[in-house]
């Protein structure tokens, strides 16, 4: 069976947030049979220190399965798609496509969203955060507008609901307390349709119920 | 043929630095014959509009492959990587691993690296930059001390040279103006190690060559 690691304590406004709800939603979506090794300073927990053996950079998530450990949830998640058609589609294009989108959401969006998160998130009362905001406001805007035009309304990324979309409507999630959404209602309807699904409503559960156990 | 699209003008500290290169490198190291496809303002270049058709975002780089044009540098070295052992082996684990490695270059390493690397290029004497600097030199210099613990002295991150060690040594490049290499020997010979490749030179050597023109 599949371990999927995740942290037993963050700061309360992570809750929520943490990386693992990417992969937990992926497993839930494919219908694979996990459990989960939760990491922390509570007792039965892995150290911080046992994960780094796991995990080099100390991020949440990684996967253990059999004699693998797999980190990133990029990764995780295309290792999942081998085993669900689901996630990863078995015809071509759809499944190059699929692929270029998850490291677009990764790489393309999550970038200045990631960036305006933490502000939000973690800075907002310094001086520098301040001045550096309205750059990353028009930078994330200006990407989120770009994914509404290419996306013309479709229900998603590339025709059917995949892994892509486990990734970029996360990605949308860590600005969803902006009004950054509400300017492309196309976009915020996407998200709300991948939010929508049950394997999500169970995977966000889940990683708040090992939070607050 | 494959083309892989890049701009013929940027601005001077940026030759040599963008993203077509690693899709250059892994053309070249795979040995896959392609043409390069211009975007700019001169005569004959694609326009940026009609880029746009290709690439939603506006970003270097894409390739356009029989009817499939497709974007991110990461899924196109694992598309490339489908023709050549060489850039993704054939065998498990480390086909995983590769692509582990792949995303973890691009979603943990670049993240510190590139907003530094923004800093030190663009922002360098504005207010918010330097208050900002000292944190993301903390989190990037941490970052390369975990990388540089896990490879523990390694040639390539998995085994043999993959596209893991195109997008790696890559996204290194990006800081290598800064002393932060110096603390990492191991890491920056690894750099120098991917550097010194025929094909790696090549790339550069054709991406200058593009803009010089």
């Amino acid at each position: 069976m599949i371990t999927c690691y995740a942290f037993s304590q963050v700061p309360p406004a992570a809750a929520g947030y943490v990386r693992d709800l990417r992969v937990r939603w992926a497993l839930e979506e494919a219908g694979i049979p996990y459990r989960m090794r939760l990491v922390g300073p509570k007792p039965g927990d892995m150290t911080p220190a046992e994960y780094r053996a796991i995990q080099p950079f100390g991020q949440i998530p990684a996967i253990q399965d059999g004699d693998l450990a797999l980190f990133e949830s990029g990764a995780i998640l295309l290792y999942l798609g081998e085993r669900s058609p689901l996630l990863l589609p078995r015809q071509e294009p759809e499944r190059t496509l699929v692929v270029q989108w998850m490291f677009a959401a990764l790489n393309t969006i999550e970038v200045p969203v990631q960036d305006l998160g933490m502000i939000e998130l973690a800075y907002a009362d310094q001086a520098w955060a301040k001045e550096r905001r309205p750059a990353l406001v028009d930078w994330a805007r200006r990407r989120l507008a770009q994914l509404a035009e290419r996306m013309d309304g479709s229900e998603y990324l590339v025709e059917r609901f995949s892994a892509a979309d486990i990734l970029m409507s996360s990605v949308l999630r860590i600005i969803q307390n902006t009004t950054l959404l509400d300017e492309q209602p196309s976009v915020a309807a996407y998200r709300n349709r991948c939010e929508a699904r049950p394997a999500f409503q169970a995977a966000l559960a889940g990683q708040l119920k090992d939070l607050d156990s």
